[in-house]
């Protein structure tokens, strides 16, 4: 059960290795009519693309989506959507080092331990290029969440202890951090050109805001909404935790503060603050959904560390080779395209909850 | 795609409301040859009933697991295991009054969104009482991972801002609080015991070890360990939160900090700390593995609040009945017993991860 | 992996074994607001009930289903539904000899062989008792179905080599083997009788006829409506074949015979024939659908057979008890039951077929 | 719920249409270390390969899979292996006509009236063509069965009328109907060059042989190995019906004709006939599997037929183009990749079936 297929209904599988040749994403239950093109795809590739800034890696992968089966006259005909980006800049040689050592926060170890051998060329599957055809196929859950006016948008609130002040949306773009604080992303350039001159590194935190939601999706029991999407941002190899609403603040609140009283609004019922994050019993409220995820230190580093070799000899490791400094940044895309994917398929899940749902979608 | 079934390989189907006659689980996929019985399941069904303290409700459930299937001559014989709970205590007059208000901070408005009603006695299927079939469930699974030496032990690390000095694991059972420290577990008692009195609750942070892993568990992209985990404990009403080993804090390290450098130890490749929380890329690396989960103030609370009722009236509530006023004792055993499934069904998906296994399972 | 799970949408596990406490079955994933009561389950129980005929066991179950959740003030919740069916008569002492010995035709050695033991009472899981957890279920689905005028009917066509001469559906409950043929039905139960006095016992062929069928039921690949419902009747114990439409007799026609042409009828696209049964390229066409599925004779014949004991010594055996001399007239309800589970869940899965469907279910 | 997807461990996902870029398949759960080249899949697609014969099309695609993932260094490696087919002979003009006009016998009637739209060009996603990737899947599997010396080796039974005499397993690759009696093989091809010239086409059944089984695999309830290879085979278009062992014979049988008795060969438990065709009570019983499964006549045929279009009026439709007059041959390649991958995968699904199998893996 090699865990590469994601989704119940909306269901993506991805292939891919960091230096092989291609690598891709299937999705197998788009519904059919759904405008799509690569130039749908291509912006959010350009997002997560690394060489962007002095932060990511120099890799000049072209990542270019090709799309080669499911569309139609420029429609999803409803059957798998398949979607191929060539590796085009490999330095294997780069990574020879690295076939005997293990190194430190990386799976090169487990791997061995589970598999036997590994695919050492770049971390193979699990390298962060992986995640290309996560953000390929969120693309495409993007624009089927855009015909229904939902929308998914993370950004970063915070790199190492430099947190972003202020909310203001339009900034998130004005800056290579993806903050929405232009001055926050001033003083978290510094702090991160800093920690790349020693060889190290730091990590962040990654907001997601989900806009334009209707009440009612997710599952009651094990399929909650926020399991499902703590479950689709906890499998980025770099993320080690998720909050949602108040996350973590709720346990040192009394229940009188973190509890969202109802009112009217609009002559509908809406709730007076949004402590719960936009769900409920694993369901959604029609409020925002906000929810964090804690991005680890890049585990490369070319700063010496111990390590032991697969022959079981200790060691010590420098890693070179083109590594970012911080995950973070290109990591928001990833965090915002796993949000759509949760949510277009907790939209499909959704359709069969009612019998007058049935009735009505068969006209009898 | 109703979200009652958990596991792929270890796959459990829980069923069953509050006040309904009886709720219980279907476990498919034991393996065949575990001796069990129901003084197995008893001792976990007692730590998560209600009625041991002042701090949890008084209802007197007497939550007697009965083995309806599945075991033959005390063994198991591979098909599936049913374990019925009967209800015997329900007051539905208690209820009568949440029939039409939605309560702030639990699933009424949303499931009335979802399904066009509810079944509004207690919560129905969204109340707490739906835990004890995860109990009954996670208690088979612990008797799997114990023949394994595998165990999967959870305690409460905070309540409110009161949280544990010590480690002693030998005190977690010596307070009702489950905390690994007397002295923190009384300072909490009086913390709550005052929320009480004032008709209000409060949250915490569980924490979870799970000692004797054997590394590989876990698959490298979506069902990485990491995310397996996290989506069964978010799985749990009150659940807020999910971080895996620093967890949010390694958001705030240098990857020099925050990594684990590979030493040699007995003999074989050890990491010399533990910041990962026992997981690389998604598998375990054999260390223990440490989580926490961030636990909510419980909703229900006697203070009055605001609210609307189904008609679109606003109108103010005051929550009567036996409510506790921390739920984070009683999940204490439901966080540790949706870490046994995740682990015992990790455990059997890892079976077929390589071909030297296959072909020594066959002898051939 | 144990396969006791059946279903993607509408799902179903069904648990116990012959002579355990009891045994059920549940159902998630049926939408909410089905009108359902423990009224509409016990016809079908009825229908395969053993104890009607003298061609069936005279044990006198009762086989009242008990729903035990899901279901609220007479409508589905949405929630899973459990139905419980106790096992009340049992007599254990009848199989203590086949603990030892295998039965030929029976599961008895290959579950040994799989499990390394087995419950030997009655035929534990592989007995033919667990069809009425199957039964339970399909009176849910059969139920749902309903509300869309869409019915399954299955009925006996052939008695070893008995078969209906004509197809009067009215005269299917007129007698006791569901023939819609009375005077083959006689017929028939003059060879039955013979076969039981011999110790023997015989094999049929039932057809399934599905009526009021939509066009664009089924998925096209690997899902096709046709192979769905062929796994469906082929997990059945006794089935050995299934067919649709022509079937295998279609392998014997020319291209111009077997083709359907198109008509309008009604104003409506229609097939001229129905060589195809109901499905083209695995979705359904609008047209009934039509299968057979081959029941092979009760593998429990009183007559001396040749075998061997599970510590591997030749002896003969003679299996006595209560046993039918033939499967047919109970099997009937069964297969009918599968094809309404079939059926629920195509109809539920379909629901996300199309981008015109999403938006207008979500009214955006 | 696009079904695109099969198996459960052995995941396989296919994509592409027949005049798209190119199509392909992901497997997802083969384990790590089997050798693998595209060496190993060319010979299947050769057999699956149209152009062979004058029964075939003579679309002279070149088939040549191409490995994108998953294999380093000669082996596998765990992950999901990708494999891409071009395709590279497209003449959609050949099949401008059948944009607007349903051909009897084929999707596009269904395919419209599931998905509003459909890409017409030589039948899109349910074209022949996309069994191309199943049969690339299908080599992956059949070279992991071969490490346990399992194989798969279907046949043509018959074509039409005229059925092979013998059972001559060398004479299978000695004509082009891969007929065991090349006898037979001379007549049906007489019998198929004459339906050619009358613009018509026939069907028949093929046969599958799977020997080197073990006992044991093969679930008990739904997911019996009968009812996943019945599952599978009838997944493939053209299959109409399927069989197992006896079969539709089976139910014209008494029970002493029917059962196998046990009896002790080479010191082990072992049936003294097969009619069972190797399983019982859904678990493989050591004996060869057996299945047959009749293949309808191919559906385009160049005779006039009736049809409608899409907007309602009535027609007549000659289809002209390269099709072939019988499917059967192509279809043997098929039929036995199928059971390549049902068997892969209950080899795996079976290996956490006990807890000696557990505890014996891990070493504990």
């Amino acid at each position: 059960m090699a865990g590469s297929v994601f989704g119940n209904i909306f269901k993506v599988t991805t292939w891919g290795e960091s230096h092989g040749k291609a690598l891709g994403v299937v999705i197998d239950g788009c519904p059919a009519g759904l405008p799509l093109s690569e130039e749908d795809i291509y912006p959010f590739m350009e997002r997560r693309r690394p060489g962007q800034s002095s932060f990511s890696t120099n890799r000049s992968e072209s990542d270019a989506p090709e799309i080669l089966s499911g569309v139609f006259e420029g429609k999803t005909t409803g059957t798998p959507i398949s979607i191929m980006i060539r590796n085009s800049d490999q330095h294997s040689g780069d990574y020879s080092l690295i076939a005997s050592a293990y190194r430190p926060g990386h799976a090169d170890y487990t791997f061995d331990r589970k598999y036997g051998f590994r695919d050492y060329r770049g971390g193979g599957r699990s390298s962060g290029r992986e995640t290309a055809a996560r953000v390929a196929a969120g693309a495409v859950a993007a624009k089927l969440l855009s015909a229904l006016d939902i929308r998914c948008q993370a950004y970063t609130l915070s790199i190492k202890d430099v947190r972003a002040e202020k909310m203001a949306m339009d900034e998130i773009s004005q800056n290579l951090l993806y903050m929405p604080d232009n001055e926050a992303a001033k003083k978290a350039a510094v702090l991160i050109e800093e920690a790349k001159k020693n060889g190290d590194s730091v990590g962040g935190v990654i907001e997601c805001r989900i806009k334009g939601m209707m009440a009612g999706l997710g599952e009651p029991v094990f399929d909650k909404l926020s399991a499902m999407l703590a479950k689709a941002e906890m499998s980025i190899g770099a993320v080690k935790g998720f909050e949602i609403g108040e996350g973590f603040n709720a346990a040192a609140l009394y229940g009188h503060e973190n509890n969202d009283g109802f009112i009217i609004r609009n002559g509908e019922a809406a709730k007076e603050t949004n402590h719960s994050g936009g769900i409920l019993g694993g369901i959604s409220d029609g409020s925002d959904i906000i929810f964090r995820v804690a991005v680890k230190p890049t585990p490369s580093i070319s700063m010496t560390q111990k390590t032991v070799t697969d022959e079981g000899r200790e060691t010590d490791i420098n890693i070179k080779g083109r590594h970012d400094p911080v995950i973070v940044p290109r990591a928001v895309c990833v965090v915002e395209c796993m949000a759509d994917l949760v949510i277009a398929d907790a939209l499909l899940m959704n359709m069969s909850s009612t019998m007058d749902g049935l009735i009505s979608f068969y006209g009898r």
